[in-house]
């Protein structure tokens, strides 16, 4: 299978309901050609915060045809101030940012008077990747916005990526939560334990139909006959669907590693606001963040 | 290039001396089959300790030839000992483990009164990979020892790493200090301060010839493009001969993945002690331990 067409996926999905889109500072051409694909394929509608000639000069076709809106501002944290506003007026179902550092966007989601967060929900990092030598789509996260997660917010991340994968139409996820070996390690590991508990809730129906299992490593989660020869019986059966990565820096190194080494291609979403957030960084291609508004589509809930 | 031919390399290299391996316990294929390939390869001589059936069963010739010896041992705790004494008393200049658990022989290697620790010195697993989408080998660590280093076992890491790197044959070894940004963060992530510190004890000439950079991500260390994107100005230009990870979970993740889904061949050293110990785990085949074995040789003191 090619590698973009596992990703098409993601827009098959999306096409199923046309949401709104609110864009903080669209400068740069990649947002731009990204946002446009996706009104022209028919799933989004946009609201452009900022930049309106180049907005303008980009797709204004559909500012005729009445898909995309322009709303002026001065600076990019006006942008993303006015997106999250844009957001609580229910005008639009997903927030993407432009050319505004994450920081100073995040800042509006988390603020707690007028920002995004409800209280007791954190935010977490998805990747939906297509790995060309992985026999399906696989979820990971976090590489990129919780560093270093204590068991609430691992049982948060748990329920968000068991979300995603539902929403690509996967009726029982299976999950590994990785670690660099099989063993539980309270001492050196905390991770470990956390894990522990993770499972058993899993077991004991908590979190719904999925399979959870952990801890494991990167290749006896993906591949069956790594595992046997290490002695693991995982229900996992090496065919996971998410890895949830220990901490901030081995999820990292993996997303990094599969894209450049692997060949892979990733959309990218943050869970846990009101509404699903495309944060793609300033490397990401106009294929990744058009793929990453689709995944937010699909990860936006039933009801917005 | 194919794959096997960069790994190769490290076979030309072991073939200048022949050097003396002490094997525990090899009552594997796997083992066997590597120390056999070496042998016949004219870069080793073996002491076996324990399954002398098997041994004289797989390289009876290479026994009569006098290139193989065995030494008879009741259990594989047994053999780590004295393969750590044969290595004592200077009769092997190299220590491999067959079908007996890791944590027997580096508890054999680290006792206090018999083992082959120097005081001061750690233990740490190098890694040498040929990724077939990268255009050189590239080194790493720590992937299964060393699970969270403090600065003086980072220095001791790089220094081996830079070892490593010369015995290879590249002169001015790029060694890039691994996190998930390029950013110093000493709230969130202490080992960015550590790295500050390496960097300009590098450049002050302590380590000898080499560029030290970091904290960058794996994609800037090993792709001109992606740092250039990123508007990073590193000296390492894109072009990593060794990646050192903040952490095991980080390192593991990342050597996992290039063997499961980018088709790297991996050989593994432990470096530290009086010898390299080819410590290779119970997933690994053939010519994975035998390219370990030509890597330990490369390691090899000179004067060994």
């Amino acid at each position: 299978m090619e590698t973009d067409q596992r990703l098409e996926m993601l827009v098959e999905r999306a096409r199923s309901r046309r949401l709104t889109v609110a864009v903080a500072w669209p400068a740069d051409k990649s947002t731009l050609g990204a946002v446009k694909r996706a009104v022209e394929n028919g799933f989004i509608n946009a609201i452009m915060l900022g930049c309106a000639d180049k907005v303008q000069e980009t797709m204004g076709k559909a500012i005729e045809e009445g898909h995309v809106t322009l709303l002026d501002v001065e600076t990019p944290a006006e942008a993303a101030t006015k997106a999250v506003e844009v957001v609580n007026r229910g005008e639009a179902q997903l927030l993407m940012k432009g050319l505004v550092s994450t920081d100073v966007v995040l800042r509006a989601v988390l603020n707690k008077e007028t920002g995004l967060l409800d209280p007791g929900n954190v935010l977490t990092h998805i990747s939906i990747g297509d790995i060309p030598t992985y026999n399906k789509l696989l979820c990971f996260g976090d590489v990129a916005v919780m560093p270093n997660p204590n068991v609430l917010q691992r049982t948060a991340q748990l329920r968000y990526i068991l979300d995603m994968c539902r929403s690509l139409g996967i009726e029982e996820p299976r999950v590994s939560l990785v670690h660099c070996s099989e063993h539980v390690d309270a001492k050196h590991f905390p991770c470990t334990i956390d894990y522990v508990e993770l499972v058993k809730r899993s077991r004991e129906g908590e979190f719904g139909a999925c399979i959870v299992d952990g801890p494991l490593d990167v290749k006896t989660s993906c591949c069956l006959e790594a595992a046997v020869t290490k002695g693991i019986d995982s229900p996992l059966q090496g065919q996971a669907d998410a890895l949830i990565f220990p901490e901030i820096e081995s999820g990292n190194a993996f997303y990094k590693t599969v894209t450049l080494f692997a060949g892979a291609t990733i959309a990218c979403v943050v869970l846990g606001a009101r509404v699903p957030l495309v944060v793609s960084s300033r490397g990401d291609d106009e294929m990744t963040k058009y793929y990453s508004i689709a995944a937010a589509c699909c990860a936006a809930k039933k009801g917005a």
